[in-house]
Order: C-alpha cells, then sequence, then structure tokens
C-alpha cells in the first residue's frame, strides 16, 4: 500500500507520466502556516536542474493545494498538493513491457498486476513519486523546526569517493546550507563527480549512501518492538526507491566491535542525561535516548543504464538483448538527498504526534 | 506496539522475569496441525543450552498452546502460547533503576515509562522475548514449507571472524542442519568461537552479522512504496533486539557499484524467468521476483558487559561507574540465529496469506 | 483519520468550498476498465438536480482521474480522482464561526482544532464529501457487479412516511431502477415528498432511514468479533454524515422478539444452504452465510434549518439567537441513497479482496 | 481479526471450552495500580451467578495477569491476562458440527474455517469471550474514572418490558450499584423478568436493548469521517455477540422528527458551552461535544433454544430436525450489560489516550 504513518498518515499517489503525482496528509495539526517558499527551496533540491548527472527531464515541481487549507493555513482537514506532469513522453518506453529492464520493477511489477502496470517511465515505481514525499516532509521539517528538531541529510559516498562522517554527539547539521552539493567536506564532491562522471561517461550509473541525522528529539519517544523509532523509519526509507540497506548508530560496523568499544557511556550534562558518544545512534530498545538519531541508507547504482544488457521476452519466453533508450540520472543519490530528509521528517512527527498522553 | 501483521498478526508479551512470555497469532490457517517435536527443536536452537557463549540461565522453554486449536489442529481462533518464567532471579537486577546500564534501553524506557518500567533481566526489552516470536516463527515455518518455501540463516560473521556468504542464485539453506553451530564453512565457527571467547576472557563481548535466504516465494508478491518486502521484513527485524543494520542483496556493497555490474540481467530457465545473478535479494519495486529473497541484519555486540562502565545515577543526576553484575551472554549472535529465521517466517507469511485475489 | 479499509484503501478529501474534493483509492485490481458514463450515473443519483428537497447549490460532480489509470484502465497504482468546486459562496458561512450552529460539528471541530476549522459550507463536515466516497463506491459496484453482488438501497422512510421493506430473502434490487425515487412502492414516494414539503414549508428539515441490501456474496466471508462484516459496514456507514443508527437484519425490532421467532432455520435449496427467513442479515457470528447483507442506516433531520434557535458566542460567552442563511436540504436522505449503497460497496470489495488464501 | 484500537490496542483470544481465555492489553499507561476487588467486582456482573435467566455454568472468572506488572503495577509492557476454563464439557456439543445450529455462527464459521472451527460451546463465538473485554474494560474504567470519566449502562428493555431512559443531558449513572438488576427503575425489572421467565417456560429465549452514557469527555475528542467517536464504538459493540443495532442519541427516533425538534440548542452553563437536550448523544462531525455520549445496543434473542427446529445435515445435504442440548441463557441481555460497558471503556480509553498533541 501506498500509506505511511499511524496519527499522520500520508497517502502518496502518481504515476511518473500520468496526469500528476501527489500526497494526501492527514493528522497535520491545524492552524499552521506553510511556508510556501521554504517549500519550493526543499523540492527544488530533488528536481534535476541541469546538473550533468541527472535527467534532462524538466518539471517544475510545483505543488497545488487542492484541499486542506483555509484561509492560508491548515484547517485540520487532509492536506491534499498535486504536482501536474507536464514533460512527459510516453513513447520512449512503450516497448519495455515485453523485455523487463534488469533491475527494475518492471519484471515484478508485471507479474504482480498481469502485465497491467503503467510502464510509462517506470510508472508508480519512478523516482519521481519522491516529489510528493518531499511535499509531506516539507511540511514536517517546518513543524518540526518550531518544535526544535532539525533534520539533515548528506550524501557519505558516491562509489568509491567518501565524505567525512557527521560528528555523531554534534552532526554538522547547520552546515549544511540546503544548496548542492551535499556534502560536509565540499573537497569530497569533487571525487564523487569525478565517479559520476567516469559512470557516465560509460553510459553507466554508480550508487552511493546518504547520511542522516535529526537532533532535538527528546527522549523517551517510541515503542518496544515492532513499533520501534527504528522500525518506522525503516518502513519509510525502505520506500525510496534504490534503498537497498539502512543502519543505525555504529551499524554494520559496530557488529565487528566489542561491547567496550560499542557502548555508549552515560555522562551528566548539566541537568541533562548525555551520552558521551553515539555509536546507538539516539535509539536504544526502539526509543530515543534523547542524543541526535542518525541512519545511514545505501542506494543501488541507477538500473537504467545505457549499455546493453541481457534480457527476456516476457510473451515469447525467449533470451533477448536489451538497449535502455530514454533519460535517466546516471545517480540518483544527490537528489535522493531530500527524500532522506523528507522521509525523516515523516516518521519523527508522526511518533511526536503519536506520543500519547502519559 | 508489540503486535507484527496485516493478515497473520502476532502479539508479543512478557518481561524477562515476569509470570510468563507469550505470543498470539491470529489469522493463521485453520485445519493445520503443529509438528510440536519440529517446534520444540526449532525453539531449542535459541536456547542457551549451556554453550560457553550464553547465559547460564536455564530454561526449558516449553510452550503451551492455550487458545487456538480443536481436536490438535488450529481451528481459525488466535493461537495463544505461553511460556512460564522459571529460573528467574529478580535481585541480580534491583539496584540498575537508577543507574542505568550504558547501550541497554534503561534509560530510554525510564524516560517513556516515567520509571515504572519493569527492570528485572531488561523486562520487556529482554532477548528472551525472541522465545515467542520463535513460537510464531516456528508455526509459520512448518506452514511455508507445505507451500514449498524454505528458509534459512547463518552467521555471516562475528567480530572479524567470517564465514562464507550464501550463493545468492542458489543458497545453501539445505546444508544448514538445523543444530549448531550455524554457519555454512564449518572451519569458520572456529574463528568465531575465538572471538567469542576473547572477550569473555575480558567480561567483554562481541556483536555480528546474519544473513538469510528465503527461497520459493513466486514472483509478484509484495506491493510497491511503504508495504513491500523489504519494508515488512525491516519493521519486524528491527523488533529483535540489539539489530542495527539491515541490507537486501549486494546491500551497502552495492552501493560501491557500477549499474552493469550491480544489475541482474534475465535469463529463461525452461519455461521460468531467473536472473542470472541476484544482488537485488529477491525483490525489486517491493516485490519479489521468484529470486531467493536475501538479507543481512548487524547485532551490535551485547551490551551487557562486566567491564566498569561509566554512567549516571538519575535520581541523584551526577556521574557514577557502573559494573554490572548477573548473567548475560558474550554473544548473542548464535542464539539469534533462529530468532532472524522466525522473523523472516512471519513476515513472508503475513504477505502470502495477505495476498488479494487478484 | 479518513482513510477506511484494509486490503482496498480508501482516502477522502477536500472541504466543501475548497479548492476541489477528491479521493484516493488503493488495491483496487489492475486491469479494470472503468464505465465513465455508468459512473457518472451514479454520481448524479446524489446531486441536487433541481429537486425541490435539495439544495439550490449547482455541482457538476465530474471526477477527473489523475491517477491509477494506464490506457483507459486500472494499473495496480492507486487510483486518485478529484472534483473540482465550483459553485463556492464562502461569504455565506463567515459569520459562523463564533456561533456554532446547533446540532453541525460547527462547536466540536473548532474545540478540536482550535478555532482552525474550516468553516465555509461546513468545510470537511459537509455532505459534499460524499461526492468521493461514491466515487469509489461507484468503482466498487461495477467490480462486484462483474463478480455477481448486487447492491441497492431505498428510502425507507422520511418522517413517518415509510415505503415497503425489502424481502429479506429475494431483495428487491431490480426493482430499484437507479432512478428517483428510490423507493419500493411507489406510492410512498408521494407521502415522503408530502413530509418533506411540510418541513421546507417550515424553514424546517425532517430525517429517515436507508435500507440497503446486499446481494451474491458468498458464504464465510468475514471475521469473528472486531472485523466482521457488521464492525465493518458500521465503521463506514458511521462516517456518512447523519447517520446516528444502524441495525442489521431484524435488528431492534428483532430485540423485542423470542429466539423461536427471530431464529432463521436452515433449509437446502438444491444443493444449497440457505435459511428460511433472514432476520440475520445475512451476517452470523460477524461471517456471511450466504443470505442477503441487510442493513438500515437512520439519518437525523438537516441541522441547518431557517429557523431561529438558541446558540452561543464562543467568543464573548454569551447566549444568542442564530438564524441560519445560506443554502441547505430539507431532507438529505434522497441524496443519500447513493451514498449509503456506495458505503456498503466499498466494505464489500475490501472484504472480498482482503479474503486470504485459505 | 480479534484486535481492537489505535493507541490502546486489546487482542481477545480463547474458545469456550479450550484451556484458557483471555487478553493483552497494549498501550495502557505505566504505573497505575490495577485495583483487583474491584475489577472482581465488574467481572462477577456478567458471571451467571445462579440466576435463573442464565446458564447453570459455573466459571469463577479468576484472571491471572501473566505479564504487565511490575511491583503490583502497570509496567508499560503489554499487560495480559489470562482465565482458565474449568466447567467445560465437550461432549454436549459434539454432534452439532454437521447440523448447524439456526442463527448461530455455527454454519457461516464451517464455511470460512472449512470446518475446522472450534464447535464446542460455540468455540471462539460463545459470548464467554466477553469475560476477556470485561477485564480489558475494567481496566480502562478505573483509569477513566481517575480522569473524571464515568460509565454506565442499563437495561433498557427485555422483549417488550421497558425500563426508563437515561436522562441525556444528565445521566443516572450514579444510581446504577453495579449490583443487579441493572434497571433504573426497579419496578421495570418485574416486568423483564416476567418476559424471561415466560420465554423460558417455553425453552424459548428473549432479546433487548442495552443503553450506555459515558460523561465527562470533554469536547474536542474524535475525528471527522471513519475514525470518529460513532464509528469506534460501532467497532467494537458489534464485536459483541448478538448485537445486531446500534443508535446514538435519539437514533432512530430522531430520524422520525423534524430538525426544529431534534436540533440541541447551545447555552452558556456558566463558562461552559452546554446542550439544552442531548438528542446527538455527545458526538457531532465524530467528535465529542462535552455532553454525555449516549448510546443503545439491541442484542438479539438468544439463539440456543431448547424447541425443535428445522436445519439442515451439511455432510447429507438434506432437511433435518434439531433439538439443541446443554446449557444456555434464555436471555444474554442481563449479563451483557457490563460487556457493553466495558466495550464502551475501551472505546474511549483508546480515544483519549491516541488524541494527539495539538
Amino acid at each position: 500500500m501506498n500509506s505511511y504513518g499511524e496519527t499522520l498518515k500520508i497517502t502518496i499517489f502518481g504515476q511518473s507520466h500520468g496526469p500528476a503525482i501527489g500526497v494526501v496528509i492527514d493528522g497535520f495539526p491545524a492552524g499552521f502556516t506553510i511556508d510556501r517558499d521554504v517549500l519550493q527551496r526543499f523540492l527544488s533540491r530533488r528536481a534535476p536542474g541541469g546538473a550533468s548527472y541527472a535527467t534532462p527531464r524538466k518539471e517544475a515541481d510545483l505543488p497545488e493545494f487542492i484541499a486542506g487549507l483555509a484561509d492560508g493555513k491548515t484547517c485540520g482537514a487532509p492536506i491534499t498538493a498535486i504536482i501536474r506532469n507536464t514533460d512527459t513522453r510516453s513513447v520512449d518506453y512503450s516497448a519495455l513491457r515485453d523485455v523487463p529492464r534488469p533491475s527494475q520493477a518492471d519484471y515484478s511489477a508485471f507479474v504482480k498486476f498481469h502485465g497491467q502496470n503503467d510502464i510509462a517511465g517506470s510508472g508508480q515505481f519512478s523516482g519521481r513519486l519522491t516529489a510528493p514525499l518531499c511535499i509531506a516532509g516539507g511540511l514536517c521539517l517546518q513543524y518540526l523546526k518550531q518544535r526544535g528538531i532539525a533534520i539533515g541529510a548528506h550524501i557519505l559516498s558516491i562509489g568509491n569517493a567518501d565524505d567525512i562522517t557527521f560528528d555523531p554527539v554534534n552532526p554538522q547539521i547547520s552546515a549544511l546550507t540546503g544548496d548542492r552539493p551535499f556534502v560536509l567536506n565540499a573537497s569530497a564532491w569533487d571525487s564523487m563527480l569525478a565517479e559520476i562522471e567516469a559512470a557516465k561517461a560509460k553510459e553507466d550509473s554508480v550508487g552511493g549512501i546518504i547520511e542522516c541525522a535529526v537532533t532535538g528529539v527528546p527522549a523517551g519517544y517510541g515503542s518496544p518492538m515492532f513499533a520501534g523509532i527504528e522500525n518506522r523509519i525503516a518502513q519509510i526509507v525502505f520506500g525510496i526507491p534504490a534503498v537497498k540497506g539502512l543502519s543505525f548508530g555504529s551499524g554494520f560496523a559496530g557488529s565487528r566491535l566489542h561491547g567496550s568499544q560499542n557502548n555508549d557511556p552515560y555522562v551528566m550534562d548539566g541537568d541533562t542525561v548525555r551520552t558521551k558518544t553515539n555509536n546507538h545512534g539516539g535509539v536504544l530498545g526502539g526509543i530515543t535516548t534523547g542524543m541526535p538519531i542518525l541512519f545511514q541508507a545505501a542506494f543501488k547504482p541507477t538500473s537504467s543504464i545505457g549499455i546493453e544488457q541481457d534480457s527476456v521476452s516476457l510473451s515469447r519466453r525467449e533470451n533477448v538483448k536489451l538497449t535502455i533508450e530514454g533519460r535517466h540520472d546516471p545517480c540518483i543519490v544527490p537528489r535522493a538527498v531530500p527524500a532522506v530528509e523528507a522521509a525523516a521528517a515523516v516518521a519523527v512527527c508522526d511518533i511526536l504526534l503519536g506520543n500519547q498522553e502519559r
């Protein structure tokens, strides 16, 4: 299903080349004034914008709010925003129904939907569907900011080019200006861009990792077992196309360590309980500790590449060669940064709003 | 919340040192005969069993089915099984309420539950709660087996000692006998045990990674976006205590690759569509491809260590030293293997049973 | 929240005088061709259409499908349809924020949303929101028809004017032509209209009861306890504005009877098990018996009346007199008939699609 | 499914003649001391207790809390209570599998569960399952009392014998002592008992209506559309066996009225907004108004009667005569009173705890 959340519930709809994409946001607090300029700047971060690593498709991504506002403020009714698709070229994709593109959802969707799925531009599986996620996330970011919560993500790696990591105890969110490139160490971007250009030159693609930090969430939010902070962030982050891995705090690297190395000792900071280190990524037992929430999401390389690949004809049941035409991103990681922030914002906002009277 | 699943819904309850732990399993097919011996052997895999790496706590873990059966078969009513706790020693833990153990849920739970949480044996956060998960998973495994689905997990690493990986295209599930050690390469276990013994000797602990494979799930199961196979497996796997990372297929390593390396070409295998490689881990667009589902879960080192640690007194708001007494596992990874299999089984069973008429 | 359903999930959005109203329908089968003419005729049943008992507001109610279709068929992606609001007159309602209209949601919404709710035309509480419900229900009706399921509703009473009831064993759904008036006994409509005209003449309003029948649902659908047929129909029917009562089969009257009168004896009908009578309304233990599902929904009289009423000033905390201006229906029951059918269709469709593999 | 609730989630399990029945209560506030005596008195209200109208089956209904408590208080972990079944006589019911009892769930459950359902004592469909509902409701009643919320129900009618109704504006909850008979007008009970005895003398049964009031819920709780107070109360009340109708406030009778008669004018009561009358039953637009929540639930006559009835043999597909042996209640209405109160308490508690930060 295309919904996420308990108290704040978002429902995303649309296909890459359909009439429109959009989102319904139910449960958002009433009386909130959306800063449309701030929202638009946030949305523009995922726009291709002529970057060498992005699709040449042009979409203004101007959301129209068709429900949920009254007198310019949220009114408690479900907020609905849509973006009309304009630069669509269905003709590019029509031949693909019979020959699934490797590592796209073409084949799995073909089976699930009996060949009825919208194939144009990958239909509902398109990365374009992160635009409505960013609308929802953009609203949540504005709301969370009022409550003292900041969220920021940067590109931790592209291929084998690495940025520095966040300081787990004091992540440098404010160092992220909101403008590209989304890295902490500006010089890391040069190596990353070189990775992308090298892949692009071969009509190939490359993957990467995005790291995200959330600060300002008080201790005591979340739940044990299946509704913990990690479970809920995981449920939304794995909804971003191309994510194949997720870790919190020291994650996979931490599994190599001893307890004495990975444990985070407590220390008083004035009257506040903090940890000296933050290998736990801000969450213990599914519940926040008050330390920054930290996670890393691994993105596979873009599946659409220009290089000839092996595939099959679903109708003729035989092996064929496939060369993919059409526009695509050699690396979707830079454009995925706001999607990761948006996902985190929606998850955190849902958790905060759903925090029962205790 | 302590429930998981849509069509097959499990609810886990109990605390480490309370009267009993257990699980309600709602939505399991009627008319199924549970093989109690097979279930018991599965449960015994997570029992400490005198292993050097495990807690000396002894629990028989004999489930009593108090609901859901009639004439020895499931009857469509919710199945409820409980395990009485016997070898409880609350006295070991009473001093810990004021001084939270680093990287345990003590502090976050203290805040959430206003100091009312059950601290004995970590209460509801105890790894002991994986026993009811294994009851539910054990049932699901038996049901899935009848439908041609096999699930197996092995220890991929402990500390820096690595097993070989599954063959992603034909994972060696049948090589896992169900008996310890849970590795593919028997000699890897020696290095792993050495890692555990080294940690134990220092009253320290060590983490590890578990890899799991699911074979036999046909193509076309799952959903796009937030209810995909990855999202749903993530939601339950992050419910296993100590899991801090999760990846599918080539996961984080795949993010370093080019599309031409990571993409999985299609090929006809008789009349069946398969992929030559399986970097996608059996899931594309949240939907199964018919290839084995493959994932890796990272476990942090056991938080309870005997070494003195820094902590704070919550009542006195001052820094203190903490030395943890009581029984604990220097490495929980071996005992977590069946929990990972159980989690996968519940998730897959829920997805299969919830597959709508199409 | 504004969502309903498990396997087929609908999310309704919009306010009476906002830019648009609409619905997201997630989980609808792929490959279905919507008959737009049939849908439009269904929607037109709830349009005011110049009837003397209806608001003079004019809305074409032409849905635009902005997502979920490909090549004219459903494609498995969430279906989204919107209707632009055109004949809006916010000016009529602006004075009402301070003085709540009796028996409208003005006051309860004011408190819940801190005075930020959209008051124009009752905002999200408007009966106009049954239009998107009818879009969803209209689709479901078309789908159910293909599966041999028919749904029909008629006006059982308006004020003290009564129609005959459905024959519980063979409800006369086919006698309902789909055109007004929605009664089984045409002459009953004269008395009903007289009730409405009498109320209207006094600037008053009148309520009524709608009876609905669903035929063709096989035995064995539904669930015990909290997810039974009655529970699920109740959850959606109480979502229609002004519904204050719901009963199944012999309902409240049956509570006056003896078991020997109210029980429905079984009888073989060829090879089919049927009941001779149908006081149970097609549902026992939350599960269908294969007999027609029958229910009755009570609608209170329209709250908006032209007669002066007592109310209060929320700002001045004093008693005031209120005379409501603006357009309204002296009786919403005739226009609610398709909404009841739509609600039943969505509920039944969700139950059918969610029927697990057994 | 056998779960109810969003923030406070209850899961009920067990069959009439299985080893045990019970409930998991997840989301209940931590640190609450359960008054076991008060709970036991509440549970004893639904016990047969030797009353002439009740089954001679004897069950002590002593719940054992096997999870969720620490040091005698709730600890935030899911609360689980079980009641062992003792006075079971499966032999009474074994012949019924082939010949379904009219208006019981025998046939519908047979089809749904492929003949595997537990038939003994009606299995999971037994009224006995209201005992765990009353455990959950009893806890909620204690919690709600601390927050100033009172809930009481009385028998409005049995057959054609009627009690007086609650004063909708000031319901006489305190007049209900908690002891039998559960009526406002003591003399009404004589007529009710006569109705029961008359039915019993003929080995017949009789139905009735229960009215319930909830006072002390502030205005502004609930939600529009599908998650309103009425929808949520309906979802749980229709989970009580034998309920076939539900109405709020003036309900079905109100549908006969004019708006000028049924509308509830507002009036200031000191600084508090109230309504002069309460035909709306405390809920408008799915949201509380601060007035008492009032509803009526119609119970069909007990399906199990001693009179010979027509039925069919499911195996032989032919008509047969059926005479039901075994214990049963000629009227379940008196014993259902605490179940209705419990259902209301769980629903209100869930709504209150789920009330988001606003």
